[in-house]
């Protein structure tokens, strides 16, 4: 990849920094999508220093603060254009189509790689015991996100985890929200832009005191704010788009740690499907994936 | 990973046998999905030996013969376990929880680096080639395939290539078959244990003479005997389920390639995206992926 | 129309049968849709007759017997044609299309009539008090009654009465069922050809001890023989189709039932679905209908 | 029903109006669903006098001018209460729940008569072709009107007419804008308060050259003034909600019509249905209906 202006700019005036200010530079070069919605005093705990560093090394990097070195991170990075300005680019440095098979796997692993670095096992344990208390699971996701949202309630209603999954904005949504109980949990998966609806969902869940779950980009990140539990993947794509390999991969676990949890709640409901899919013949063996 | 029954025969016979045999053997081992469908003459033209090979190979394992071997295949080795036979095994040898997000992040780095050695180039070529042609693309997929086929349909419609994704059986599918046409490109995301519903969209398809795709598991399943362009991924799942990462990142290439071969046609959709997102607020900034 | 083959047997042997022969054939005369799967011994007891006279009746129109005739009734009469049938009749006997309005719509008033006089207002009662007692309610309704499914769904959410509408076949179904709590009720939409899998979907809740309730286009249909509730509708159609009016009028008797028993659960939900409609500016004023 | 503040001044003041007077104010008194969206020289043309006449009425009932009327009819009359504003009228006079099935299908046969009424045949005519010229028809209803919606885009998937239904906003809406080609129908099923997103697509297809049809409850409605056929229905309910009778039948109109029109269409799509049903032992007989 280009480096960006702003890793330019580290590069050039990193010998200048102090050895904190460097903490913090190689912090935001490794964690553009955090740096974009973090405070400069959150930014400032995540590397353990105070929010003045962070400030101070804001103004050594050229800008005139935190604020403005952020919104060069919000609107220039590659990983933060928008599919247009992408492909765009793309038009003008076109790649190479021989190399794109291979960059587009090692992206992806290396979003696993990062995904799996920014995977906390209590942050898991915390969201399966959520999961698993809970009477009714709602999954909001929409456009890139609606694939992640349908894979995990998928996956949910398949352990026996009752739980309705919504792609779509407008009125559905609306009163699904109108009709929310406090024994209910709502799982909002939300990446960059944060489609309005979905973080409303979340917002919305949580002023009536129901439990909220976020699985985004970024603990920083709009649905991160708002919801009790926060699950972030890595999504950077290869060419226009984002990818949600990091995203899948966090439901794989949430969904693998529910079936040791609770082996008995599975059970029932998949020798179930079992019977029935063998007495209406929807697969030649005894049971189906998809 | 506990070896299997298959596995064992293998490693204390190997010295036994022929160098054919071995490679004939190593490529078992490595490659159980696709053995589990594959004829003896189809096995032995992928290691380049005759089935005669394949067969007596069999018979050296202690097998009555090449049948008897794709049995055992197809019964009981772990990836072929069905979701209730996974989770009653994990009841009796419990996973360490602790491990769990290690093993889940690495059985899916294994996959994708095991899709990209499957992944043919020229495949991936006529597959975007048939995409990009085609007047109206529908996408079947349905259970655990279901999130593959709306990432597709949400990724082509973005590109500006018309899609419908079924994730459903029953009426629709059947109304949607009998008004096919010949323009139409019919995609069917279909792995073990490939729901009939799925496999008969895409036979319905190409008996009408309309062209047809499978993301599948292996290179000879029921749907990739059926279709003209057949993309394989590794869905290996830890514990009791499959894991769809490896057939996203097939998609994610299929879309990167797509934006770079008609970047014009994506750009006019995608602006118009942008247009009306800004128009309705429905995201911050100038664009919404999700 | 076209007075059908029986009709004609009727009216040229009535003067040879017996007071309550006349009455059975009466009675088959303008229930076709009942008699199509009654029994013998139910067709008696809803005209107040024995077994007996039923099968001398039918034998006195020289039929075989009772099955005989019934077979007539299911495979002939204009409303029991197939869609196909139907199209190809009209191409030999082509209706005057500026006849169609009149006709569409006096067929449908006719279709009210005649569902007011089969509504048993205690069928009704015990209907909404079997939905306001239910947790959650599941609609399944295929084909041409999905649209009466998404009807009585959005209708019951409106009203604070959660609810699930299910319009397909296949794995969401089969799953759904393996969930299914004691604390449910499951609605099924279903009319002649009476789709397998809606009345697959009723057989399987009441198989668990779920509460059942068909809507239906007759008291002795399959789907009416299973539930524990049955509500009946006319669905006579002009042309190729029936017409789905007769449903939809028992559905907006239920809601409105509904709304004057629980107003206070109604209210709840009705008025944070204008405040949320309000917030978000999706419509001019204080409230949506569609 | 109590009368309108509007109905009690028509009522007092009748003596006292012209004869053209009174002819518009009766039409404004059997026509407030019309009237609440109209313009004063809209209304005049509808009974055949000028604006001016249409104003100095407004003035004779009390009102500043027409404005000041129609805002009265729009804020006040039942079928144009709030589902909140409804349901709080009858707590506190209580309907008669005996009888309620009476009230029920009488008004919906008042709805048939009134829709009939309003039925051109000539705009019948023009939507049936627009209909069967289009090479793909997008039909978008939501909330209360998505059941309609559904059941239009069922019937003319049935009739060989490709369909795709759309019955929530957001950004499946959207990315179907931003794709809609000049070959496409866009028909929008809108009735009071005229969801956004409904309104917007209507309005999105008109920019982009796309021929509109909209199905709503007044030919001056929001939607009705983007498109280029309308399609008229009266949707007054009991109780709180609004009923789809009328629009359903205006559907069933519509499938009758292209029925007979175009039976080739239709019996290959058909008869298509028909042997798939058979093949998958999808119903009894020889084909599905719902």
């Amino acid at each position: 990849m280009v480096p960006s202006e702003l890793q330019r700019r580290i590069a050039e005036r990193y010998d200048q920094l102090s050895p904190k200010q460097r903490q913090v530079a190689r912090f935001i070069a490794d964690n553009e999508a955090f740096t974009a919605f973090a405070s400069a005093a959150e930014l400032g705990k995540a590397v353990d220093v105070d929010a003045a560093t962070v400030v101070r090394l804001a103004q050594s990097l050229g800008f005139s603060g935190y604020a403005e070195l952020q919104g060069v991170i919000r609107g220039r990075i590659p990983e933060r254009l928008t599919f247009v300005q992408r492909i765009e680019q793309q038009r003008q440095q076109p790649m190479d189509r021989q190399q794109l098979p291979v960059q587009v796997f090692t992206n992806d692993i290396e979003n696993l790689n990062q995904t799996l670095n920014q995977t906390q096992p209590e942050a898991i344990e915390a969201a399966v015991e959520a999961i698993c208390r809970a009477d009714h699971v709602i999954v909001v996701g929409m456009g890139f996100s609606a694939a992640v949202a349908v894979f995990l309630g998928h996956g949910l209603n398949s352990l026996g985890i009752r739980t309705t999954v919504l792609t779509e904005g407008g009125s559905t949504l609306t009163i699904t929200l109108a009709n929310l109980r406090p024994t209910d949990l709502m799982i909002g998966v939300s990446v960059w832009r944060y489609l309005r609806d979905t973080v409303a969902a979340l917002a919305g869940a949580a002023e009536r005191g129901v439990p909220t779950m976020a699985l985004t980009d970024s603990s920083v990140s709009p649905p991160a704010r708002i919801a009790d539990h926060v699950l972030v993947a890595a999504t950077r794509g290869v060419g226009h788009s984002l990818s949600p390999v990091g995203l899948i991969a966090v439901v794989n676990l949430l969904l693998a740690e529910i079936a040791v949890r609770e082996p008995e709640r599975a059970l029932a409901v998949l020798r179930e499907v079992d019977r029935l899919y063998r007495e209406q013949g929807m697969v030649d063996g005894a049971e189906q994936n998809g």
